[in-house]
């Protein structure tokens, strides 16, 4: 029954992908800007729908950051308009072509970058994601196909309706941007066996969701994620530099991916060190889990254990150990690390660069905190998420990553000798 | 058992990894084309092996063309270490940083590419992949873990023991390139829950094991593949032009992915067009297989069933209909291609146009024969695979599609505000 109803809205999405991909940036940006305006005058329906949620929220007994995140109020609203404005007015990566080469035979060959065509994406609490996802695929020409969570189901049906008016009332298909309404765990296995329409699927949420698509897909899936990110204070590391990027990386925002999780020091200069990063980090509420040396030298530091090593705390606590070698760092990291993020404070060069040729993950920094690891930071104005894996995209995913090519070649006659 | 045995060569193939993702192109070069000298030195031994394998086809009873790709023999073994010693004088894609920018706030933040880390193939018959993909991942720094068929398990054996060999002489980990000994079907299974060691699948081979792939696999997967390829001639098209384009398409090699299976033409110039491309195709011995129109007017035509629009012959046989507009065959396209190849043959500039703008797939001709999608032709020098997914790669995979980028960010001291 579930995969008979996704499996209409598959092919809903996939007959509306033809015409979306075909439609110029100023269709496109019309659409946005004009769900931005929609938006702001709908915000008193949408603040009800939203009431719905968090009234059922709390009957679920739901509290504390997932209320926070579920939670939408005007100024939230206004945001979320304003940042589809911001999508409208940056640069349509569909069209361009790459790489465009005449063969000896005459065949001009070059890759064009055309839409993804269909985007699955499940996702949890947030209602501004949907409008995010919904901005970052039309601006791309990719049609999108929503499953949210269920408790945030109104809010998100609010802000699609909205896209589905704004798009009907210029003349297109609606079905470019559709929720699903089942929100059932069956809905979301469904999606993941919609390769017939979906051409991508992206989770957004926690490591359950994640690895539940990643093992049970046969869409292709852009892995986002997890994120136990490490700085490393080098023998040679400016003291007063590296305490600002471990405090920065550690507490700006401790709960998300790119926050760090872990600190690693040479031995070399653990003595000066971590008195001073660790007086630093417990200065600003941080609870510090060392090994014996760290302990030994931070009397409020607590013991860490081998799972401390491993663990995205995305809380007020970071684990800290001492190391004997840049190697040593390196192979800790390899061993516990998500290849998320990861920082070296160093005034070495040959450390630094050794550091950044060694270190397998996604972002790779020196003298620098892990929190820059973000789309907006890169760049890039937008973000569909941050991919830990190494297929098709690595690293924060802005506008570029929701498009493929295809090879468009111009002949007059070839044929193959 | 098998999963026990297939975590082994993953937990070496990912330790071997982190030497050769820094070995320099000198070093790599020098594996490669010592591994061409041992190749041709050891000609004796491989066709022995290869014999066993003949041996124990002949008594499976198997025969024709796979009985032909498994064979080797003294030129073909030639051939091979000459392919080796091309993918040598290749440039090597590892290290190159693209898009180095420097941020508002001083970071200076680059993606350079580095090799994928650990590649498992899947495939079948042919010994010749063995050393192709060994010689492409080790230019491309990436450890790979092959499983090919029992059918050629000797010849296997005997190409990548010289690679060890040679590997080992210069001191590297020989597990930079590993045999999976096990042959069943569930070595291939075990391969494909790997996800903790192998960063990418590729499945070499038949409809059968793709789908296989896709539907079981936690490794993320490159998809080669099917090409139900299409030619349409359109209204203006120039009929000598079309008749050898279409001729080449089937006739030049009908046994791979890129040979046309379907011809459209448009029905405006069907009446000449039949009777002239459909006398070429008999010519050529293709068996005609058209709808009514078609068979009106090519009396040796035969009638088609809406089963052969779907099909890929891989054989000397087309499926053939008139459409009434360059609209309706691009619908066709669309209902029964493999998104793969498909060409125009027109001298309309508007409609060329349109055709590579509107058709979905990994590369659109415009006048010239399907045939030449393949990474030689296109000047990639070798070629992996042909990709007809949309995620990493989508068309020929060179040596640039075995690798990934990781971003690398120098600062001196930023933190996020």
């Amino acid at each position: 029954m579930v995969q008979k109803e996704i499996n209409e809205i598959g092919k809903k999405a996939k007959k509306a992908s033809y015409e979306l991909a075909h439609l110029g940036t100023l269709e496109k940006d019309e659409i946005l800007n004009g769900v931005a305006s929609g938006l702001l005058e709908a915000t008193a329906d949408i603040l009800a729908a939203n009431e719905k949620d968090l009234a059922m929220a709390d009957k679920m007994g739901l509290k504390g950051a997932i209320v926070d995140r579920l939670t939408l109020n005007a100024e939230r609203i206004k945001g979320i308009a304003e940042g589809l404005e911001q999508i409208a007015a940056l640069d349509d990566p569909v069209g361009e072509v790459l790489e465009m080469k005449k063969r000896p035979n005459g065949l001009m060959i070059g890759k064009k970058r055309v839409p993804m065509g269909v985007v699955g994406v499940i996702y949890e609490s947030r209602p501004n994601v949907t409008a995010d996802v919904g901005g970052l695929c039309i601006k791309t020409g990719n049609v999108c196909v929503l499953r949210g969570g269920k408790e945030a189901f109104n809010s998100n049906l609010a802000i699609v309706n909205i896209f589905r008016e704004v798009i009907s009332s210029k003349g297109y298909d609606p079905d470019m941007i559709q929720l699903v309404t089942n929100t059932t765990r069956e809905s979301a296995n469904a999606l993941m066996k919609l390769n017939t329409y979906l051409d991508i699927l992206i989770p957004r949420g926690g490591g359950g969701l994640i690895r539940a698509v990643v093992e049970n897909s046969t869409v292709p899936v852009i892995e986002t994620g997890v994120g136990n990110c490490h700085v490393f204070v080098d023998r040679t590391a400016d003291l007063e530099m590296a305490t600002k990027i471990v405090v920065n990386s550690k507490t700006h925002r401790p709960g998300v991916c790119n926050a760090a999780e872990s600190l690693l020091i040479h031995a070399g200069i653990a003595e000066k060190a971590i008195p001073m990063i660790g007086k630093a980090l417990l200065d600003a509420g941080v609870e510090v889990r060392g090994d014996d040396l760290v302990c030994h030298l931070l009397t409020d530091a607590k013991q860490a254990t081998e799972k401390d090593w491993a663990t995205e705390y995305l809380d007020y606590i970071i684990s800290a150990k001492v190391v004997n070698s840049l190697e040593e760092a390196i192979a800790h990291i390899h061993t516990y690390g998500s290849s998320h993020s990861e920082s070296i404070v160093t005034s070495d060069y040959a450390n630094a660069q050794y550091f950044l040729d060694r270190v397998d993950a996604a972002a790779v920094y020196v003298n620098a905190s892990t929190r820059f690891t973000d789309g907006f930071e890169f760049g890039y104005g937008a973000e569909i998420g941050i991919s830990t894996q190494k297929l098709h995209a690595r690293g924060p995913m802005g506008l570029r990553e929701l498009t493929t090519t295809k090879y468009v070649i111009y002949g007059d006659g070839q044929i193959r000798k």
